[in-house]
């Protein structure tokens, strides 16, 4: 995974070496905490948790931790410790969120409620959780501790609301923003937030900062809701058309069902309906999707997001850290299908 | 519930009118704060959450901490709070349990996972974990948020080792007291230092009230587990022998593998061991235990601890409050069965 910041990080910023170096250091050093915080814990948290965190994962939410640190020109070490925070509060989410979809894998394993089993799963998600608060209890800083607890109180909202529109195909535009805020972007912005903190940002650029994570999380999961429409399931990892199947409506599917003929669109809704693979003829919705150009215009709603989180990127001075967010943006509005 | 406290509370200990009247108009705070806080949610969160919150409960947790901070001579009005604070991770902690033993009901309704569904259980739960820590993040106190963080990971930490012993006929005796402790005590304890700490008790009876919370929530678990042998379902509202057809091993069964002979509890393990109640004659297994006078053995050994709360009950002054906490360890010990 490492590597695979330094080939992004290579491609798509104009970093010098040193600077890729430094970033690559802060991001072992989060790998190494987590080991070792897992080392310590008895051995099924350790065989399960080491078992997740193992499989890799882009590290994505430590990495705007510390870059963004870095554009505030914090000189500290505790972004290394608020990356394995906020990896921990994501994995928790993964995890319990593999059961309530009942994924069958994740990262290309198999999800921790298959390899283990619905009971493992339920107490690694609380344990990931209730750790992360622990870790930055330890550090004692109260807005920052807020801001987690928001983080995720949102999470669990907008899961929540995601499970109450389940199977809704009338679901609105701002509903699905609101999941997208809530589910994605809300830890996203809070990385950023909390790296403003850290180095000590005055208010404003505060929430400059938070508002950038907040545009680059929306932008994200954009893209990670196409990629169930589009990806290689060998490449990402998962099944395509999972949401379909699992009865979530996300932008693409929003904007087939308004913009195609209902006799069109009859066997995708049956399907989705009926959460049956077998009545989802995967050419013909391919066929549909191209007809309607659905994906260019979600990736044009995405590039909205990454335009706005690239303008307000502007109030920081030019340097190798703003560089490499402004090059984080690219990585996700272009992840590979 | 209310009124159970009442009655139990004019039984047991020899309070006056107006020291019962204030203890239960903080409990009836406590009552009203959980609604206000569940009104207040979205739809799902309030229906869901009421329904679990409004089923009853002892609300022992609340109490506990209420009683504390009086014998404290605590004037303010946190103590209701923080009722709340500890009632909420008691809830989700049933909640995620339930999920974890597939158990059909709680407080005599269908538990959530089956009224609903497991996702809806699982959201729930962590809904109330991620709550209480943000109520008592507005309060702002790091060490009593310390405490919190601490009891959830020891808690979780006990229904792991829980899991781990699953279906395990040779724990041993300090294996399962460990997982009284975790699972139980330890926020039996956390409520009392609580109380504690908000009256600003000096360190030296803050750790004599913590140690009663300790021992009162072990004698407390040992009666529970008790009780799954020879309660009477309609009044306990959860099945019997639900520990053995669980595959686990509490107290009775412990002693009960260790005196008999191993021809006598050869049909016990078999139902053990295949979960199957149908192997299980329960008038046989209450014959052996019986012989071998298991519960009352049980009973005496959470008299021991139930002799020790009330001994460390002696560094405090006398007064309604240590009477009130005297007449809790009373009752947890004569449940009804």
């Amino acid at each position: 995974m490492i590597t695979q910041f330094r080939s992004w990080a290579e491609t798509l910023a104009d970093c010098s070496p040193a600077f890729i170096e430094y970033i690559e250091q802060k991001l072992n050093r989060v790998e190494r905490q987590i080991e070792g915080l897992l080392l310590r814990e008895s051995p099924f948290i350790r065989e399960a948790g080491l078992y997740i965190m193992k499989a890799g994962g882009k590290r994505l939410r430590p990495l705007l931790l510390i870059v963004s640190a870095r554009l505030g020109d914090y000189p500290g070490d505790d972004d290394v410790l608020f990356g394995v925070v906020v990896e921990y509060i994501h994995t928790a989410t993964l995890v319990h969120d593999d059961i309530i979809d009942n994924a069958q894998e994740r990262r290309g394993q198999l999800s921790v409620h298959r390899r283990w089993s619905g009971p493992v799963a339920v107490l690694l998600g609380d344990y990931f959780y209730t750790k992360a608060m622990a870790l930055a209890l330890d550090y004692g800083h109260l807005k920052i501790l807020r801001i987690l607890s928001n983080i995720t109180l949102q999470t669990l909202q907008g899961e929540i609301a995601e499970q109450v529109q389940d199977g809704n195909l009338w679901i609105t535009e701002p509903q699905i923003m609101d999941i997208i805020y809530r589910k994605t972007a809300c830890l996203f912005s809070g990385c950023c937030q909390i790296a403003a903190i850290l180095a000590g940002l005055p208010p404003g650029l505060e929430a400059s900062l938070a508002e950038f994570g907040r545009y680059l999380g929306i932008a994200f999961q954009i893209v990670d809701d196409m990629l169930d429409y589009s990806a290689d399931p060998h490449r990402l990892g998962k099944p395509v058309l999972h949401d379909l199947l699992e009865g979530k409506v996300t932008l693409p599917l929003y904007y087939l069902l308004r913009q195609a003929a209902p006799d069109e669109t009859a066997p995708v809704r049956a399907a989705f309906q009926r959460r049956d693979p077998s009545l989802l003829d995967t050419q013909a919705l391919q066929r549909l999707m191209d007809k309607y150009r659905i994906l260019p215009q979600v990736q044009r709603v995405a590039e909205t997001y990454a335009r706005q989180a690239l303008t307000v990127l502007q109030s920081f001075p030019r340097g190798e850290a703003r560089q490499l967010l402004e090059g984080l943006i690219r990585f996700i509005i272009r992840r590979p299908s």
